[in-house]
């Protein structure tokens, strides 16, 4: 290992991984907002500022933005989540000061300028429309607004047509003046990388966003529900969402088993239960994602009309079932593959650079992979029950169900009821 | 470069690249057939059968394939292609002969239980509602359909929920029989593996694929023509194809170049002009897709139903313009592209393994870095308009629109009009 961590007075952090044989690097600014540091008025403006930072800089316009790192042969993107936004790029390892150089002109100087403003309105609403006409995103839409209603945590990540059309300068710069500061961001690089160098280039680049840390968002609060949407498709898409925990939690790494043995794999119960004995979907998983102060557990599986009813049965009793009946055998498979897919991880920079970053964002420090490992080992069948048993306990579930049929309200209550009555 | 080769006297293929520094190994057996070496009432055998392998072997359960593979922490899948069909695991070093083992138990012993065979018909149902629920796939499929009617090449590689249904045992093992032949077959390997090793274990496990080669597929003939989809969504969908040329074509690596100029990253002209200047899209892009003996080349945008027109005019003006207009400038950026892509994806065990089997398959011999730098840059200006002009002369296009309106046909009719005024 070969992390190397520097804190400017400013209070945003360096932290590089250095792979010796790596001939390219990967790095990007991971900033500490997102989609719930917005008001009501802003949602879909972290997103709205992330494609807005590329449209030109008092020292770049849009299209030199681009040019000048794929002229290089590098890739540069960004993203949006909930909690953080990210901008990175890979470049071949003497692009790296041309990569942070950009990164911290598009961060800092962007130019909102008003047609540009207009243009990407536009695109986005072309986004909005991609991700309606895909199942897959609309169903996790709906579960995250179904179990966090009328919080920034529930709302969309691209807004609405209509918030997104109502964005204007001001509130760009506001809502980037107050979240994008450097007590709440992290560069993080890793692959063909020299720390000092990173760091010296940083010193010079980022000092706008020097200030007092970012506000904090609103606590969320997991309420639940049942959200239905008919519509006309060849299959019905259900979701199922159960609060988990945030992130840090003691059982977070057994709350991880247990979604790793519920849906994580082709062996998992999910898969070996709903796919390969009943036939009835393609896709079935299961996850956990943590943030600051709550978590969503969700479930994913697309079936025939004609199957619904079985389909969400089955879902609801793997899990009411998993909470008494994890064996030894599975939870030693599931640490296994969390452990061999860490070690994965390590030999790509790219995840490797996110990881360190998001680490310093969430937990302040960068984690060891000894601790982890450590705190993989010592989950036990006890305390993976423990963490499915938290799921079903702690409030009402959120399901939600998209497709064709006329039994779409009938099999969510089926779920509502099963999980009631455990609870 | 640590690049080992054995040919087998059956004429199966080891080839492997050890990447000492790394701790994980990919591998994996790429077969030279796909759904385009299907008869017509075949259609989606290569995929069921791919999905069927996982269904249990005379040695091995379902549950049992992906539970040893998954209890040392290693993943397992496999993907089925127009040419080719692959098989492919991500191990920790020590645990390459298992996946071995189970790579060639799954594909020599499969039992085709007809009670599986029966689930798993529901499945692949599941999967192609999936699919059709799923804009971007389905407009994929009907310019594959439209360019290259009633041909193997032209068809869906899911098949018909007809065709799957009507699958049997029989006709299972004749596929099978027909197509995994060893001289045919590439195991490839990268990462921490040993090439002597690997090339033993294949030695005693693939020997029941020896014999004659698999026959070779009908020629492919693109065709070209209209099809138009009415379908209730938020934006239309648009693809174009036009005729490219094969694998190994001297024109290949410069229609790579127009290609990645035209539409290949945030730089390119697409991106530019439909996106950063026009704001009518979120996505766009183009690409070349070359088979044995033929190739196609294909755009594709998304965008609002009322911005259909403008949109269809764009995109065929940017093609029609780039073959005469592309600059030196263009030219070398994507050439460092292509030359920084090559080198990025060397980083990474899955890419070079399946580069490995990949070359193997397609020109019988792993083509050094410094023979593909070489033709990248030997590609000028005058090759790219060439390679460009070539793709307008060829055959007529073909023009896939999926979306809401009344006027998906008359932008359809744009695209016919503009591209023939050139040709």
């Amino acid at each position: 290992m070969s992390i190397e961590l520097t804190r400017l007075p400013s209070g945003l952090v360096v932290i590089t991984d250095n792979m010796p044989h790596l001939e390219t690097a990967s790095l990007g600014v991971w900033v500490g907002a997102g989609s719930r540091d917005e008001a009501p008025e802003e949602n879909g403006i972290s997103h709205f500022l992330e494609h807005m930072a590329f449209k030109g800089t008092t020292r770049r316009t849009a299209r030199q933005i681009s040019e000048e790192i794929e002229s290089v042969g590098g890739d540069i993107n960004a993203a949006t989540g909930v909690e953080t936004t990210a901008y990175y790029a890979r470049v071949l390892k003497d692009d790296v000061p041309l990569a942070l150089d950009v990164l911290s002109d598009i961060l800092s100087e962007p130019l909102f300028d008003p047609d540009d403003l207009n243009r990407e309105k536009n695109v986005i609403i072309q986004e909005i429309g991609a991700s309606e006409d895909t199942p897959d995103d609309i169903i996790f839409e709906q579960l995250q607004a179904t179990a966090y209603p009328d919080q920034p945590v529930g709302r969309t990540i691209m807004g609405t047509r209509q918030t997104v059309r109502s964005f204007d300068r001001k509130q760009l710069r506001a809502y980037l003046t107050r979240n994008y500061r450097s007590p709440g961001m992290v560069v993080g690089a890793a692959g063909a990388v020299n720390h000092q160098a990173i760091v010296e280039e940083v010193q010079r680049r980022f000092s706008p966003f020097d200030g007092p840390a970012a506000p904090p968002p609103q606590p969320a609060q997991f309420v639940g529900g049942t959200s239905i949407e008919k519509r006309d498709l060849e299959q019905v898409h259900v979701a199922l969402g159960f609060e988990g925990v945030k992130q840090g939690d003691p059982a977070s790494h057994s709350l991880q088993v247990f979604a790793n043995i519920l849906g994580g794999g082709m062996s998992s119960r999910l898969f070996q239960e709903v796919r390969e004995i009943r036939g009835l979907c393609y896709t079935v998983y299961a996850f956990h994602a943590p943030y600051k102060d709550t978590g969503m557990f969700a479930m994913y599986a697309g079936t025939d009309p004609n199957d619904l009813e079985e389909l969400m049965r089955v879902c609801v009793d793997e899990i009411v079932k998993a909470v008494d009946t994890i064996t030894e055998a599975e939870v030693k498979r599931a640490q296994i593959q969390m452990k061999a897919g860490l070690l994965m991880s390590l030999e790509s920079s790219g995840s490797r650079a996110e990881q360190l970053a998001r680490q310093m964002i969430i937990y302040g420090r960068p984690i060891p992979i000894e601790e982890i490992v450590k705190k993989i080992e010592a989950v036990t069948v006890d305390s993976v029950q423990a963490a499915g048993r938290g799921l079903l306990s702690r409030a009402r579930p959120a399901v939600s169900v998209l497709g064709p049929g006329q039994r779409l309200e009938s099999a969510a209550a089926i779920a509502e009821t099963l999980v009631r009555r455990v609870a």
